[in-house]
Parts: C-alpha cells; sequence; structure tokens
C-alpha cells in the first residue's frame, strides 16, 4: 500500500482526492492536513464534507509548516491541494535533496505548471524562486506525458481549463491539421466549485450567473500556450452550476483537411485509452460530472474548413483530483485508470 | 412629489425599494445612502445593481451618522434597509421629538416589530434600549393594519416570512377556524436573497443546497406568534434558488369547520384586495417573483379536519420592498397597489 | 455469481439500479430489457444515460411480454422498474407457480407495495388483480424488514417519499414517542428525475419552480400510514434540483417525552446501520446525492413538546435503487450495504 | 391607442408581449388568439402563465384560419408568436392586398427573416411560396433599421441570437474593422425558455446540462450572415437556465486598430440609444433577464489583434417581444424605447 497523505483537504478538490485515495486498491489514505490557521483544523472531513460523513472520519490535521521534512520522510505520496503561493512556500522543504524525503509529490496549485518563471508576477502576482524544482517538476498532463510522468517525483497537475483544452487540441496540433495563422478560440464555463470553497460575493448564490471573466488574461492561457505549442484565445466564464467544465473550441484547419484525417488524429491520440471518450453526440456538462472521463465531440464545416470540437470534464475530477490520481497511479506502476473506472 | 430617500441601498432589498420608488408617479427617489464605513460608498446603483445600470444611476452616498436629523428634516419618507442594530441605534436621531423632524420611517429590518423588547436579546442578539419608539411603531401588515398605517410615523415592515404565513393564516384565526390546541405548522423555503448580499460560505453557490435551519428558533416565529395571536411551529429552509418564498401550512380546523367556510373567511379578508390572489391551483415561487403579490391556494381534508395552504411571495417584494411601499402608499393617501400593478 | 437482469434500464432508476449491479462483485450485469414499444430499444444504455457511455454498453432489448417465464427461468434476480401497471400485468407469469420460474423479483413500482387492493383504483388509476402475490408481496423496508426480506421471492420496494418518512418516524412510532391525536405533518421536497425520464410540459425545465403538488391525495400518504401505523398529513413538493427528497416532519411527541428517550430510539433502531447515518447538523439534499444514505436530524422544542426532524436521501438511490440493492443483498445472504459503501 | 391583438399568446414570447402591450399607454391589448387545435383555447393568459393572473385576464381565443382577413381588418396591429410554419402559411391571408386589411403585421417567426428562399427547406424544413411578402419583409433590427420599420406593414423580427450577435458586430463591420479572412466566431448559450413551451425530453429538468447544440447548422447563422455582411462561425448552446442570452464573440481585427476606434464604433452606433448599454464590466445574463436592455462589453489584446466582446440579452424581450415593441413603437410614431424603460 501506498502511504499517503493530503494536503489541503477541506477545499474541495482536497475532498475529492480523499474519496479517491479511500477507494483505491492500492493506496491507503494516511493522513489529511490543513494550514495550521484554518478555520478548519480539528474539524473532521465528514463535518466539512458531509458527504463523507460517518465514511472517510479522519481528522484535518494543522500542518507543522516548520517539519514538512518530516512529512516527506514519512509519506510515499503527498497531493497539495493548496494555494499556489502555499505550494511555492512549502515545495522547498518537501524537495529537500538533503534529508531522507522520501515522498512524491504531486502539486493540483499552479505553482509548478509554467516554465518561464516570470510568468508568475503576471499571472499569479507572485515572484518565483525556485528555479531548479521548476525545471524539475513534470507536467502531469496524464494522457501525454506518460513516460515522464512514470519517474518524476514532482508532478504539477494541469489546471482544469488546460486539460479540457489540450485533450481536445494536442491531436490536432501533433498532426498539423490546425492553421495556426488563425488561433484557435476556446471559450469555457466552469461551474462554481472551481473558485474554491471560501466566502466571496462573486460566488455567492444570488450573485452567481453567466459570465465571461478573466478576458484575455487569465491564467490558465499561458499554460494551454505552453503545454500546445501554439498561441490561442482563451475566454473563460463562470456558470450557474457546482461543477464540471464545457469548452467550445473553435479551430481553422489547414488547407484540405478532412474530417477522416481528424477523426484518425484522435484516434491515435487515444485509441485505447479509458478516460478519453469519444462521443456521438454533443457532450453535456452533467454527462461527466462525477466522472474522470474527457468527452469530445466535433464537427467539420466543408465549406469554410472551421471545426468546432467541445471538450466536457469534471473540473473536481478529470481538471484536478482524478488527473492527479491518473499520474499517482502512473508513478507506481498501475494502470492509469485504476481506481477510477471499474 | 414625496420626497424620499433610501439609507442601505446597496443590499437587495434597497435597490428593489429604488426601482419602485423610482418608477412611482407620486415619490421622488432623491438620494441613496449607505453605511459610511462600506466599500459600496460612493458607487453608483448601477455599478452594484446592473439590471438599473443606466437607469438609475443616483450615487450611494455614505451617510453622516452624527447628522442622521438632517436627513429627518430633509425628506417626507426615509426607507431603512439596513441591518437590525443599525436600525435600532440610528432610529432615535431620525425620530428625534425635539427637532423638526417630519420624515416618515419606514424600517425595513426587524428592529421595531416585536412589542416586547426582551426578546430582543434573544433572537436578534442586542439589548432593546428604545421602549418609546417601539410602543409607537406601527406593524405594516399592508393588508391588514391599513388605519394605524395611514397615521404612523414609524413603521416597521413586517420579516418575509411572517408576511406569507400571516396572509394565510390571519383570516383563519379571526374566524376562529383553527383548532389551536394543535400548532399551525409552517413549513417555509426562501431564495438566498434573504439572506442578503454579502460574502459568506454558507451563501456560497457551490455549498446550497435545500436545507432547514434555525429550526424551533429564528426570529420570525415570535413575530408570528405576535401577530396571529396564537402559537405556531415554523420552520425555514434556504432553498436553491435566488428570490420567493413558499409557505407551506398545515392547519388542524375547529371542529365541524367546511369548505365554504374557510373560502368565506379568505373572501372577507381579500375580497377587493389587488395584492393577495386567490388560485386556482397551487402556486410556484416563479409565479410571483417580481410580482408584488402573495397568491395562496388551499385544500381541506374533509375526514380528517387537517387543512393545507399554501403562500407564495417575492421575498424581496412583497416580503420587504413591495409591502413598504403599500405601507407609504396608505400612509400618504394613495391607493395601495399604485405603482406596484398595472 | 447472481445472474441479474434489469426490465425498465432506460429510466433514471433503472440505470442507477445498472450502475450499482455492474459495480458489486457478487452480481452480474447479465441483461436490460425495455417495453418493445420503446423508442429506446435497441440502444446501449450509453446513448440513453452518457454517464455510462463506453463504461456498461449493454444493448437495452425489447421485452417479449408473450414469454416472460423464460426471463424468470434464466434470472436469478430481476429488478423491474417499470410503471405500475406493467409491473402488475407482467408480475403473474413472472412468478407463475406453474413453471419452473426461480428468479427472485425486486419490484420497484408500487404495484405490490399497499395490502389493501381497493386502494389502488383510488390512488393508482387501476383495478388490481393479483391478490395472492399481493398478499405475499414482501415491503422491502430495508433498514426494518430485514428477516421477511430474506425469504421473500417478490419484494415491493418501497417509494422513495415513504422511505425519506418511515426511516424519520418509525423509531418514534414504536416507541409511542408520538402523540397520535395530532397527526405528524409531513413536508417533503422532491429533485424532478422523481417524475421520471419523460416528455412532460410540467417537468420542463422552463415551468419548474417549487410547488407543493397532489396534496392531500399522494399515492404515498397510505404507504407511510400503513408502514408506520398511524395517520400523517403528506405534503410532496417539486424542487428545481434534479436528485435528492428533502422531509421535514414536524410531530406533536406524547407528554413528558424527552430528548434523551428520542436519541435513544434513533439510536437503538439504527445503532450499527451503515446506511442511516445520525447527522450533528441539518443534512442537505446534496449531501447524500449519489450516496445510499439517509441521513438524519432533529431537535426537541421542550417548551411545546413539538419535535422537528429532516430526513435527506437521494430519491434515485436510497429512495429506490440502493434500497432495491440493499434488499437484494440482504436476499442473497451478504451484508446489506454491500456494494454501497465502502 | 392602436388596437392590437396578439396570435400564439399561449407561449412565452406571446405571454411577453401581453405584458408590454398591456403596460403601454398608447397600445390596447385588444385580444389574445391560439390555433384552434391548442389545447390551451378558451383558458385565460392567467391560467398558463400565472404572473398575469388576476392581472392580464383576457380569454385565449381560437383562431379562425378560415377568416384571417377579418382580423387583419379589425386590428391595427398584429403580433404573430406563431411558429414558422404557421406564420408562412397565414401571412398571405392577413397581408391580402385586395382586402381592407391594414393591420400591420409584426412577424416574431423565422418566416420572413432572410431573404433567400431557398435557405428556408435548409434550415427551416419547409418550401417558401410568398416571394412577394418576402420581399416585402422589413427585418426588423431594430437599432439599425428604423427608416425602413417607420414604413413597413411586415416586420419580421430578428431571432434571439442574431440580435444579440448584430448589436455587438454590426459597429464593427460597418467601420471595417474587423479581418474578414478571420471569421467572427460566436459561441452563445441560451436559457430553455429558447426552446418554447412544450413538452420535450430534451428540454426536462431532468435532462438539461450546459451543451453545444446544432453546431455549424443552426438557423440563426445564414441570419446573422445576412445582416452582418460577412462570414461567421456560430455555435449556440443550451444553457441550465430560464431566461437570456450571453453571446461571447472573438473577432480578428484589421490590422492597427485601436481599442479608441472600437469604442468610437460603438459610441457611433448606439450614442444616445436607451436600449444598448455599455457596461463598466463583463454583463451577467441576470443583468438583463427581464429588461429591454442589450448589455455589451468588449476588450482588445493589443499583441494579437484578437478583440472579444460580449453581448447580453433577456431571449424573451430583447431576444423577442421588447424588439417587436420598440419596432411598434417606430411604426406607430413613438420613441423606440417607449414602455420598455422607464
Amino acid at each position: 500500500m501506498i502511504k499517503t497523505c493530503i494536503i489541503g483537504a477541506s477545499g474541495y478538490t482536497g475532498a475529492e482526492l480523499a474519496a479517491l485515495v479511500h477507494g483505491h486498491d492500492q493506496f491507503e489514505l494516511a493522513a489529511l492536513f490543513v494550514s495550521a490557521n484554518s478555520a478548519d483544523a480539528g474539524k473532521s472531513l465528514g463535518d466539512i464534507h458531509p458527504q463523507f460523513f460517518n465514511r472517510i472520519e479522519l481528522p484535518l490535521q494543522p500542518i507543522d509548516e516548520a517539519n514538512l521534512c518530516a512529512l516527506a520522510e514519512s509519506f510515499d505520496l503527498i497531493f497539495l491541494a493548496t494555494p499556489h503561493e502555499a505550494s511555492h512556500k512549502w515545495m522547498k522543504q518537501l524537495c529537500s535533496e538533503k534529508s531522507a524525503n522520501k515522498a512524491v509529490i504531486m502539486d493540483l496549485s499552479g505553482a509548478f505548471r509554467i516554465k518561464d518563471k516570470h510568468k508568475f508576477a503576471e499571472y499569479y502576482g507572485f515572484e518565483h524562486h525556485a528555479d531548479k524544482l521548476l525545471a524539475a517538476a513534470v507536467y502531469g498532463l496524464a494522457d501525454w506525458h506518460q513516460e515522464q510522468i512514470k519517474n518524476a517525483d514532482l508532478i504539477a497537475i494541469p489546471g482544469c481549463y488546460p486539460t479540457a483544452s489540450l485533450t481536445a487540441l494536442k491531436p490536432l496540433q501533433q498532426n498539423a491539421l490546425i492553421d495556426t495563422a488563425h488561433f484557435p478560440i476556446i471559450n469555457a464555463v466552469s461551474g462554481v466549485t472551481g473558485a474554491g470553497r471560501k466566502a466571496a460575493l462573486n460566488s455567492s448564490f444570488s450573485e452567481v450567473s453567466l459570465q465571461a471573466y478573466s478576458v484575455l488574461g487569465h491564467r490558465h492561457q499561458p499554460e494551454i500556450i505552453d503545454y500546445l505549442g501554439t498561441d490561442v484565445i482563451f475566454t473563460p466564464h463562470l456558470g450557474n452550476f457546482k461543477r464540471g467544465i464545457l469548452a467550445t473550441i473553435t479551430v481553422k484547419t489547414s488547407a484540405n483537411v478532412t474530417e477522416r484525417q481528424i477523426t484518425e488524429a484522435y484516434q491515435q491520440a487515444y485509441q485505447d485509452n479509458p478516460i478519453v471518450r469519444f462521443r456521438n453526440s454533443w457532450p453535456k456538462i452533467d454527462d461527466v460530472v462525477g466522472t474522470p472521463y474527457c468527452d469530445l465531440f466535433w464537427k467539420l464545416d466543408n465549406k469554410t474548413g472551421y471545426l468546432v470540437v467541445t471538450s466536457a470534464i469534471d473540473n473536481l475530477l478529470k481538471g484536478a483530483a482524478s488527473q492527479a490520481m491518473q499520474c499517482a497511479n502512473l508513478r507506481f506502476g498501475f494502470e492509469t485508470h485504476a481506481g477510477l473506472v471499474n
């Protein structure tokens, strides 16, 4: 059994991770931690996330920031479901080379996703000072970077929007099917859990209503561009639902691209992948909520060469916790979908 | 024109009041105020409530607590859409007998609704120190207390749940149709705007899901009991919608009460009332949202003598702003529904 | 492996059953059937319920009404997730004594729930003609009738509202804690899936809004009364959510009943029951959606003797499919929660 | 007073029209009609749309298809809120030149919106046989075609999506700010009322969840292209809300276009227009629901030349009924926003 803990288990992603680890044959959910100054410290998981009441009743222990090395020595696997700056601050201790740290780290924050450290000031609001770790971190896009993930000790789990976007776009880009002179246009709508578990006026029930936000400046745009290898325009929206992301992507295809080439590109990428599903109709958000799937459907307009692809995921699962679990499976030698699909 | 201002116009109720006054032929929306330490001070109404953008662009002026008398001298009518304690604290200045204060005050908080000042500590969390004003305040149940309202200078607008409940129960109680040995059971579900415009985890979109709260201890229970004149059990619920209240009320009727007696009691109470509607089917929340109506429908079980009545209102209108407007109409000599129904 | 089929797998309950059987170690999901004249006949489960796309891809076979005996001979266990009249019509063949029928039948319709056959005309709109089967059927209230369920061949799975209501009320009734001169008042709100998977104006998205319905005449009222053993007033409501039921129950307790007696009654009933959870706060619908739990929380008003209990379930799981699975577990010798809670 | 009737008043758009005409000083709501074989014939408006119960209690009269001329002779203004084929079929009688028909017709269906009659077979599923009327019909884009509308007798009210799209795009196109080698990409999400008031599985509450539909083939795409004068890619989505449309439009601007040029284009188009609002933040659906406004906000990415504009309307008002009322105001000599904004 892989001895596992979760730091940041009071949030929505942390709770989903707890459920996945708890339900997995090969991983042991050994401890849950929260920031020492969290109001949730000392409570049990079921107090905060009542769907787990009486089922996963581990306490949320306050983390000892001064002694994170001890954690990295005690556990085989640590999930960080923490704010970006907390991950950035704590990672040096967790990954110290001087100690006997052995834990594999899966960071679900954005602190180690993009490689250009200068972009952190612009998009994340803090200066990045962990050059070596940033260079070492592997981007955990689980359906693409499997060999690197298998050998990594620090894995930066992709953001929710990049996961939905890259799953749809990478097969096209890899096969040179995109006319990149026309940027792919990604319009995506996310459920409100994407904003995290917190009190905020703009995620108040009374205020939420479909709306674009962070237009032309969202931090997931450089992440998508980095791992796609070409420019895109990404416009996120907040939707009036709790979970899920639907990304609608419009692409100008290269000259003379056929429906068949597109289908083959997708098949080649995901032929035997149990997580990416080629649907036979346009996916709905609710088709994937509570599942680890990424559902794809597409249509090419032969007259104009424009292609529309939609991609649907559960933002907390494929967009966070279940993709992290895919990475953990890969890293520890199990099938990518173990514990996720039966 | 009745020169009118609203204190607390940044909240949902205040905004509805602004729209009603703005649209009324006989009232002039002369000024909007918010607490001086509100983050909204200085903004315009349309910035905060964009449905009024470019339409009601009055600024939200910071109120000068030290000089409330000046307000009461300058305006004919002041609506207080303020927290309970703010109303309690400010009322003495607003209603000072020593000055030339002339404004009629409509208080939409709970600070002057119940007559027993000792209940404020228990239900509202503060000690009430304004005995004289509490005694003078008229309870603005607009379909019942019309004569008192016409002559009052301080009118305490009823709570949203009491409005829905009393409209349904008072005709029965007045006609001795209730077997009061069995307490009427009021189950009501309110939209989230009832919690006010604020950041709070339990009104976050991701957290809201139908749930009972404040069971057997909600502050509207004593208010209902006071103005009904008999005990009730009142159980409020938070629903996953923005606006509206549906109250489902179960009453054991007195011996041998007939359907006809019930119908007559309701007709007698609301015969020509343009605001209370006798529906021919069970009302939905959305039938009344955005309207000043209280919709009623009922059914008597002849075998057992139990009667079920449901009562639907918009919590921000009939449960607050439009009932306040009914009171203002009555107080200044207009028809009760002027500016509300055309 | 218990060879299992589901008749009526195109509906919401049937799909949930398919998922539970598919995920259970001891049961084999061998076949899915739908009515021969269903537009869904010949499609796969994943076409209709895309959350199961690529995962449970069994075809929905048209059922041969003329030869139901063959089904009952081929399977160990048959779930009927069919309309009331279809269950009533088909049951004689499925349970024929003359053939070698061996299948245990779990009927999720209402056709065999209540014992007084005369009530079917009144509440279900058809005459009941299967006296012997009606007498033989065991009511599958899984947390209460375990011994009978273990030995039954025809099990009538309770309705969703009765499950939520009886779980809350039976411990009180069994311990004589209810002053039955005052009928318990049950107000419950159900998600729209309770109306089944079908086109209907009143379950159209544009029309749904919280509303009472079937007041004082819903078919679940006699079912609750029968299995509780005392009268109740039951008022159902349609809520603007997909899944879940919240029942708010108000009870006048017998003279001098204490909080402690109530707690003991509940503990005695459900002490080691992994499905009924005693919560420490008022349950929300979303706390139980997607789970097999029934969550309870209660409060007694010592001054008046009124008790409020709320009970939350997923209408498609504890209110249908997972309770049927509990019954199947009991009938075939497994733990009641096998395959439901890990 | 302009004597007005509405044909098709049982639908959502018809009901909104009824409310607008009823509330307008200059128009008289003289009669409501529905198809003779409608189940709603004979009911009153308030039975079907309870928000108007006791307020607009006109009966829904069955229309006499054989004698539509009589209608056109009796009324000054007829709104057709009817299916496309019904409008097409009835229009010849309503607009017959031989009779004394005097009514101005506002058709809210799509039957007279696009000028190329061959597209009706492809996009609407019927052959168009009214060439002369098609040629004569004026497209009622009320903020653009004011002179034509003032003189027209048959006005084809634009579709909901084209209204949102054209309001955002026409100022850019008119000023040659679009690099039309890159098609503008329109992604729009509509509330479920856009599908009409009817029973249908895909608009059932239990089934609705954010989803693209009619991708690359929706009938509003040719309408947008016709009145914009350049190609676009339009992808509609169904959202989980009742009312409203949010269109997110991505445009590659012509070389060297500046933020200032864009602002000037919009100001020039809508400077004193009380219906089109330039917001100072990204509009939400709920900011415009229940209002006649079209809210715009935009941002230019100087580095790449891509511009994102979002446009929000109420699909039943600015996308149908209130735009029809704007046209009626223009046609009968009133201010465009009379009866719509106070």
